[in-house]
């Protein structure tokens, strides 16, 4: 997740200076979503025709003093039309430095400058291809091979070609995520962004009144025959629509098909990821789409789709009014960083997934563990070390990577290992679980394993960490930056990462291939299943509402769930200060079935897997002691074992060893529930902090 | 541990039912004390020159069926003198079976029958002396051995022996500890017992005058002329006393040195392990002392002694008048069992380490790993595998287990290891830890690594349980037996026994010999350590009054006092209801800090070894989110950190590795205070029932 930001200026004269501090402003309030580091591009001469580009490693606020350094420019000069981008960067591929920051160049020219947040999955192909056609790459980035391609494009091009169709010709052959702003020397005063999976919108502002309140789309149909072949077998509605929209087509003059104000004079566009960036500026927003793409030509906006998807139906997009506070805007119509990231999740694990596991053929490919899987496959023992959260990940997936993997796994606290001065041998290989990858106990045990001669592997969120810097090899978990300090959707991704881990390890074990066949369409299923979850909340508010006063509450489960009771009451614990405690079921009649009575609340994962019959007998001794259950349950048959006496909550089902990442989002919600309702703040609670990635 | 009970009648004509009624309740007083196996031994004929034996594995009741049983034996006849014998026992060596039963026997013929408490740690020397002189043995015992050596020191005794003084010559021949009584056809209507180490006490029921109100010692002078110096250069005072003592014998008759009625006719003797199964008959007690010979012969009871020892200063053993329920003498000054067995815990512990510590040479020997540890040592892996408080046994000396075997050790929650069937590999040792060596969780794991070809070490409290039976080899943790729900004295001693298994592991390491030496020298002040310990009970006591009124308490440590911080808290649970939690210190800000402000109660444990720092930075941040802490600690600056926001408990230091045999017991003495203050039940808190041996 990196922050996008674009300034346009039509004949609403601004002098270099005030470009510079628009999109300064701009990238500052995007810099939640990463503070590696951040660069803006903008005009070198007063026509357009060279681009000076400005990047410092670190947060924005650096970015900005670098800029008041630059002796040999003129900040008065004033430009009546201008293109300014920024980029404010959450490593993911390269560390953060320089040379990685955003925009990244087509040349040493800078013919073409492009800003990225995404994931482009094919850039290796795309580097080989341009790399033998001579283009020098500087970064390690995925998104130099974005800023190659449109120049390679270009120069190959045959007569004139629009900025947007250049655009278009060349995300047609990205594959990943994506929102981009591209800007050049070969289109002065003109920008062109698009988007698939990344978000991206667009902000007007004017002082004359609009040409419309809504802007349509225009398609380009540069697709093969097939697609025509698929649009002519589209649905029958899809079709009618089409046609219609085509027929109008014929009809319409320019006018019809851009947004632009209405004496055509003097108007500003801003591109973001999000609103924030935007809002003090105006409240007039487009909200782009999947595969849209964005051009802005003589002041004029428009929208462009190669082609029509079906079940995509609007063929405008709106313009819309927005009426939300800045805050509430960063938090989109969140209360807290934490709900927002939550909410977040049916999309965060998908980004961990995106471009490593292949639903078609079952296979899973981590490209940071490339060069290492051999020998990662000859370990004699896997050491899993975290802290917090992150420990409970390794928990959780223990089993997975116990049964893919046949190996042994330790899964370890950083601090006690370090207390116990753990034997590590030469033969182990040993991960570092940590969202921010700067945990210290984590960094140190790191250490401790690297003197004795084990492989490394880091598992972070944070590209350019010490963590992932001081491992021979890693998984970046992709989540997306996390700012409440209870971690969520950081869990949910590493859990995913793990599970991809084992998948990879066992890649090639024909008589692992039904199972790996049933956990990889089980991932695909997962984002779906987790927006199910999600659909509990109101449910869970409820619950929350009745439990908010109470001082303790246990949570219990086994197996796969053990690692969501434990990840569940930390939740609880960080941001409630309730005393909730994970309980193994197994455990109960050593010792915590003492505190079962009919005040003690009691939340109860009962998963239909391997356990299920022991769970069972277990709620029927809660049950015969007293006790009020709550049930979390994929299963049907559970509220007969409870009868009056507790309630229920039902989860939708997925493979087994999948099933703790729907299990735990309903105990994500009830604590952010019980926390708001207890009055505290959610995203700062008492005496913790986020651990803080840089500086 | 096992219960001794034998019963003499003397001019008090008694049928052989009531003889056997009298036996079977006293045993069944005393079947806390063990119930794997029980038996008696009476005169077959009137005129004691025979003796039958009856033993039946099981309780005491089976025993009880099984007298029913015997055809050929007449009920109603009628003993005017008699002595019959009465064993229920607790297995320590071989399994529980009617051949290993007590009486054991000198011969077919049952010339010598004896009854035994404790272990004899020299029985193989014995036997196979024994076996060389033509002896043939029968049973696995220990006890067997002294029966043998019994008829082998009479026949070939040279002129008149009495009874008292060939039981001497045995229990001089002894090592490791006992309590015995012995019955022989060579004596008829005289016993003779013994004790060292294990208890012993004499009940005198008469309706008539008894001679004196206290029994003066016979000394035999039989020891060495060494013994006779070391008596002459002992100091002043006793060798004062002595000389007056002697002096007095001069001028004794038979009459002052035999207890017995005034007019000689009709008394009855009970011996006993402890006045429980006494009380009914009669509330005149003799205690006896270690190294004491208890012998009646012609209804007189006299107190023997080989050698007058160093600070014995008591030259009579004073006939006490027991005021005491029955319930109240099985649980002795305690209130409870739970009560009484954490206050046996510095003889439990010694129990442990009997005959297997060498504290002169620092070297350790476990019999019943002898035949594997070759094997053991060449392993890949140790895994412990266990519930509850075993478990955390088995977690709190994993660092020193992984320190002195070099191997990596997994610690794992039975229920958990089958719910993810871990991969168990050929060259793995898994040990089994129980106390009652039948936690079917722990079993079915047994089982499961059996399958998988592990070696299978069993770690139980109880000889003959189905963990001792279905694992290659074993150690028996010897805390004798358990009666209270919560377990304390099972978990020092299993952790007492982890501790020596590791140092067995190493035995042959010169590069670890200082720090084994440590440790062996740390093992032998812990007894008296724990005492030290144990002195702190007022201070708990007031400390439990201050928080019993409390919803939760949290218990942090970490390093070796992480497990001691689980277990703390499950005892707390068990028996106080009470939420209480451990939490390891490492891992407190990353989440559980934000539970600290000033209402909840902490206990953090700050050992002063390589983490004290680490706990002093912890208490810091607690105490600046106004924590108020209550710190247990061996160190002496915890006072300056938390300054008069805390409060701190003392407690004596041992090496590192064993402290948390010491900082664990100031929390089982505050959940027993908790419980009592909040009005529970101790020994039987709801919903938890005490594992069952047998049937």
């Amino acid at each position: 997740m990196c922050g996008i930001f674009a300034y346009l200026n039509y004949h609403v004269p601004r002098s270099r200076r005030e470009i510079l501090q628009v999109l300064v402003q701009g990238l500052q309030r995007l810099e939640y979503r990463g503070y590696d580091s951040a660069g803006v591009g903008i005009d070198d001469g007063i026509d357009g025709r060279s681009i000076h580009v400005i990047k410092q490693r670190g947060v924005v606020k650096a970015l900005h003093e670098e800029i008041q350094k630059q002796k040999d420019m003129d900040m008065d000069v004033e430009f009546d039309v201008h293109v300014g981008i920024g980029h404010t960067r959450w490593a993911t591929h390269g560390e953060p430095s320089s040379v990685n920051s955003h925009p990244q160049a087509s040349d040493k020219d800078n013919e073409f400058i492009v800003i990225h947040n995404g994931i482009t999955t094919n850039y290796k192909a795309l580097r080989t291809f341009l790399e033998s056609k001579d283009h020098e790459f500087e970064s390690e980035t995925d998104t130099e091979s974005i800023a190659k391609l449109v120049k390679y494009v270009y120069d190959n091009r045959e007569g004139d070609l629009s900025f947007a169709t250049l655009a278009e010709r060349v995300t047609q052959q990205l594959e990943g995520a994506f929102a981009l702003v591209f800007k050049s020397v070969h289109y002065p005063g003109e920008v062109v962004a698009a988007r698939r999976g990344s978000p991206l919108l667009i902000g007007v502002k004017s002082d004359h009144k609009l040409s419309m309140n809504h802007i349509p789309i225009v398609y380009h149909h540069s697709g093969t025959d097939r697609d025509r072949q698929d649009r002519t077998y589209g649905d029958r509605q899809d079709r009618d629509r089409q046609d219609r929209t085509d027929g109008d087509r014929q009809d319409r003059t320019d006018r019809d098909t851009y947004l632009f104000p209405e004496d055509e004079t003097a108007v500003e566009y801003y591109f973001a990821s999000d609103a924030s960036a935007v809002i003090e500026h105006t409240n007039q927003v487009i909200f782009l789409e999947d595969d849209d793409v964005a051009a802005v030509k003589d002041g004029r906006l428009s929208v462009h789709r190669v082609r029509r998807v079906s079940g995509d139906h609007s063929a405008v997009r709106a313009i819309q009014t927005l009426r939300m506070e800045l805050q509430q805007i960063m938090k989109g119509n969140y209360s807290s960083f934490m709900q927002k990231e939550i909410f977040e999740q049916p999309e965060s694990v998908v980004s961990t997934m995106r471009g490593r596991v292949n639903f078609d053929d079952d296979t899973v490919s981590l490209g940071g563990l490339k060069d290492h899987i051999k020998e990662i496959q000859r370990c004699r023992r896997l050491i899993l070390i975290a802290c917090g959260t992150s420990y409970h990940s390794g928990l959780a997936t223990r089993q997975i990577l116990e049964e893919l993997t046949e190996l042994p796994v330790m899964v370890e606290l950083a601090s006690d290992f370090l207390d116990r001065n753990m034997p590590v041998l030469r033969d182990d290989v040993c991960f570092f679980i940590s969202q921010s990858g700067e945990t210290a106990d984590t960094l140190v045990a790191l250490q401790y394993c690297r003197e004795r001669g084990a492989l490394t592997v880091g598992l972070t969120n944070t590209v350019g960490s010490s963590i992932s810097r001081g491992t021979h090899c890693g998984v970046h978990v992709n989540a997306g930056p996390e700012i409440g300090v209870a971690s969520t959707k950081a869990y949910t991704s590493q859990f995913v990462a793990l599970v991809m881990f084992a998948l990879l390890m066992s890649n090639d074990r024909i008589s692992m291939r039904q199972r790996r066949s049933e956990i990889i369409q089980g991932l695909k299923t997962l984002p779906g299943l987790i927006k199910e979850v999600l659909g509990l909340d109101d449910e869970i508010q409820k619950l929350a509402s009745e439990l908010h006063q109470q001082k303790s509450v246990l949570i219990m489960g086994r197996g796969y769930h053990y690692a969501t009771c434990l990840e569940g009451a930390l939740k609880i614990k960080e941001i409630t200060y309730m005393h909730s405690e994970g309980i193994l079921t197994g455990e109960l009649k050593h010792g915590p079935l003492a505190l079962v009575d009919e005040l003690m609340p009691i939340i109860m994962i009962v998963a239909r897997d391997h356990t299920y019959a022991k769970c069972q007998s277990a709620l029927q001794q809660i049950v015969a002691r007293q006790g009020r259950p709550i049930v979390i349950s994929d299963g049907d048959d559970v509220e007969d074992t409870i009868g009056s006496s507790g309630r229920t909550m039902k989860v939708p089902r997925c493979v087994d060893c999948l099933q703790g990442v729907l299990s735990v989002i309903p105990l994500q919600l009830l604590s952010f529930h019980l926390a708001v309702l207890r009055g505290h703040d959610v995203d700062c609670p008492r005496n913790l902090a986020k651990s803080v990635t840089v500086e």
